[in-house]
């Protein structure tokens, strides 16, 4: 029966987080231009697809299999004994491909089709499970040092979040984004309200994330979790409001999306031991870092048309520390012990030098191979009509070549079979 | 482990309630004029936030704290003791936001963003719960009186219908919505596919709203609840298309998806004390009252953008006699003893003033303060520019200052940086 | 308690496949042409109205009542012991309905609307349930032979199909769609990301319909059921973006979007009986399958403008043959035993017949009443007007009935409101 009912969570958890898929895909259609709308939306659908199997064939062994050195795993799959192997291996998979939808984002508008098929399958096949099993594998250097990452502020957000950064960097930026002068051009979302109903997707998946991070329904933490949970994304979401109404004298609906998920984000490691006090703290300053961020990403000339790096990279070491701090039985600030926070440290430092260098790799790899950047002129057209042949909207009638549809054209065989029809 | 699965149960609903968010922000963007949809979405983003803190760090006590008087509650939260406190409190926000949300649509298209602000703190952290408190806290008056409201057509759908209604007199209509000589100009919706999404999402959640109700997984009555909830939106929805039919020649797919919502809020007070036949019997006759309901309003001149006193308004006064009606051991028609339909008469009629009272003196608190209603020009304007900076919808290409972005324009940094990354 | 937590499971299942029901409206509404977009939502809602009464009150009882003759059910339904029998009734309405939902998409944007009333009432009422009968009822004769349906590839999807491509036929292709020189044109879809969107609902509401088919969560198939869910469509989608890319030298969206569904549908039928290799060679050829059978289907030149026969009907066809390859314990590849391929291959084409039995009788029905197609200049129009008085988008700012709002006419009844408001 406790096996059953964990399973159950188990598995009603994972749809949560693998249907957070949805939310990348319109959050993401939502702010990058229409012109490359369907391009995002379909490198979700790589996530869901090579990602997901090239973590189930390969990633997921290196990730729980048996311990190497404290650095890699090997062979069978080892899951916690109070569950089905599959609930377990499903709710991995949606992890997983987390990673590399927080990629997407941040490559978005420019980024060659078929290099990204290639990096999902090297981010979720390689480059993510090892540094996760350090985190979370069974003998993971990391995890023996202490290191907290409940459900994946580092392991998850700060790993996806800083390969995005270094990807975003050598792809380079969209064509008119920065100006030679130093100054910068924002492109306006296509489809706010897309955008929000993608967040809203990911904020009710959270709550799989990180509750379903249990992996068994008799945690008593659990309830705790998903409260924590919701108040730092709120916390996060008001804060963004009043900071973007201070700062830009308007309430600025980019910024209050990804305040919220900076919240979620930022509480992600430490959910389960933390308080609801602490959970609103970090929460509430995410929301305003999430913003401070998006200028520093800026300032350095690299391009992120979602905010990917702010809300998951900023927000990944910030939720890490956090735990350091807010630890309630060894936080620095709960109860004045250093030693957890130096480990959070170490442990954040660890996973940003591997992103770094992860998507370093990654890049050359794509630079020998497919190439890494669509073309000027395809830039300029939308990757919506080079790489999948179709705009995202098309409110006037037309063929799927382009050509328009006059309705005084040969209406063609339906007509006659609508006679054969009217006999009937 | 039965705490356990009630744990499970009451956070997997909670999150089910907590997403119905998204369904009002898609519904009210859908169903509003394009230049305010970004606004109607924010003002979820508000609730979901400054409401969701509110309640958690004030309402909350005053609803569930130790009674005062049977009028309202202090101090430490009295949850049920089968069910960890978190799970029970992360439920409760779903629904103390939930009054607010039925109240952003009712006054969309010309409410001033911070005056919403405002409105929503003093909701879900004041008005509100006094009232609910009285129906179910523990030692509540009304609850004491024997009031039947299983899961808050009362104390949550006709308390923000009426709050709604008021607040919408008060603001007064969008210009152009009434004529001078009595007519009416009814506004398109923006987006219908978008409205119909927000209607599924709720449709969804509303399972959570009520079978999450019972607060147990071992209740007998908690499949009973999500079959009537069901039964009543369908019938719901299959009354309003038959009647727009009848009455507009047209099967209309606003008053469709407020027929399913209508019935939804009729079903929501008596769904575990009534049968499956009650349930569609008030779901058919929810389906009708609101296109009459609609009507009406619009007759008082008071104006509703989305529909939402008719739903939630009329539907939760409804639906409250509804049990009154139909409650298998003490129902009017169903056994012949009118003191339960009495008690629920008295009590739909306290909430109805007191809703009437609150919308009232929030009114005058904001008129004191922040003003209630956007300027003449800004209403023209639309509030996504004016309070956000940013229309819902960009096809075209352009910076978010609104400028067109020419293709023949100098690139930018990106040239240099492509090279750059050309060398890599 | 362990009857809680299969009612707890089935319920929350029951939702998720409910849910599925926006998923089908949003794909429809995104791969049809705009004109026709709130059309094939509001046939969505029919389903859910009309659909799920005329199962609940008619069609549940003929397809789980007692058995008469092993062809017909009669009488009190018989669900499992286990498990509440609401709960069973709740689930079993969210089967029925998608049988329609598939029907809804392959006849859009030339179906009467009355039509489609019809047509719902009686596979929801008859045809469907009868079929059911055979394969799930206690006593039904394809049962009792051995075949292996578990959540419905042939009993939902090749039933679905199959009646949509006979209708699909019976009504006719859209105009200007074959042209007489036997040429084909495809329309483009009107909204890329909110069909997306429907699909990203599906997958998410499949884990429901797959796993919740075991209607008890001490069923150990459980979880491998979800993990073979989720194998299945990874792998349809990945082979449809190879297969596309390979064909078309795009990624094409909506063959992606059809790739992961048909991988859905072709492992329902034996996500309870195959392991998790063959769940994935199963939908790695529905993946490509999809796109080879939208081609057949355009060949007979019979007109399904979302592909809704090629992703439930051939794949439901693939799917119910492919438990008879892949069965674990009984498969002709697995063991060599041809028994059971033969049983599914009797029964999938016994359900094909049915179908296509059960589609031109009500054809006939509808010939003979409410006729089935809409005029020649209502389908120019399009739907959206001619059936529900408004189109799906309104970016520009007018009066539902068409006509544009000028900023400088008289704004109405509204100042002398304000002007009151101001008093306050």
């Amino acid at each position: 029966m406790e096996n059953a009912l964990n399973t159950v969570w188990v598995v009603l958890t994972a749809a949560l987080v693998l249907f957070m898929e949805g939310g990348f895909s319109l959050l993401e259609a939502g702010l990058v231009r229409t012109k490359n709308a369907v391009n995002v939306t379909m490198k979700i659908f790589v996530d869901l697809t090579f990602g997901a199997l090239a973590f189930y064939l390969v990633g997921a062994h290196l990730l729980f299999g048996g311990d190497k050195w404290h650095i890699v795993g090997f062979g069978r799959i080892l899951g916690p004994g109070h569950l089905s192997p599959e609930a377990f291996i499903l709710f991995q998979i949606g992890f997983a491909i987390a990673v590399v939808s927080i990629i997407s984002g941040a490559v978005a508008e420019r980024f060659r089709f078929s290099a990204y098929i290639v990096t999902v399958c090297l981010t979720c096949g390689l480059a993510y499970p090892i540094s996760a099993h350090w985190i979370w594998g069974q003998g993971g250097w990391l995890a023996k040092l202490g290191m907290e990452d409940f459900a994946g502020s580092a392991a998850i957000h700060a790993m996806g979040g800083l390969m995005a950064l270094m990807l975003a960097y050598l792809v380079g930026p969209r064509k008119h984004r920065f100006n030679r002068d130093g100054s910068v051009n924002v492109f306006a979302p296509s489809n706010v309200p897309l955008a929000s109903c993608g967040a809203f997707i990911l904020w009710f998946g959270w709550f799989g994330f990180n509750a379903g991070s249990t992996l068994s329904a008799t945690n008593g933490e659990l309830a705790p979790i998903a409260l924590n949970t919701f108040l730092a994304a709120a916390a996060g979401g008001m804060s963004a409001i009043l900071f973007s109404m201070y700062k830009f004298r308007v309430a600025d609906p980019s910024m209050t999306i990804n305040g919220s998920l900076c919240g979620l984000v930022a509480v992600t490691a430490g959910c389960a031991y933390i308080g609801p006090y602490a959970a609103m703290i970090l929460g509430f300053f995410a929301g305003i870092l999430v913003i401070l961020a998006t200028g520093w990403i800026d300032a350095l000339h690299i391009d992120d048309p979602v905010g990917a790096v702010a809300v998951h990279g900023f927000g990944g070491v910030f939720g890490t520390l956090g735990v350091g701090l807010f630890d309630r039985s060894s936080g620095l600030i709960t109860t004045g012990h250093i030693h957890l926070f130096a480990v959070q440290l170490l442990g954040v430092l660890v996973v940003v030098a591997w992103a770094l260098v992860c998507a370093t790799s990654i890049g050359w790899v794509l630079k020998k191979t497919v190439g890494i950047r669509v073309g000027s002129a395809e830039e300029d057209e939308g990757l919506d009509i080079v790489a999948h042949g179709i705009p995202a909207y098309n409110e006037l009638e037309r063929f799927s070549d382009g050509s328009p549809l006059s309705l005084s054209d040969d209406p063609g065989v339906e007509l006659g079979k609508q006679e054969t029809s009217t006999e009937f």
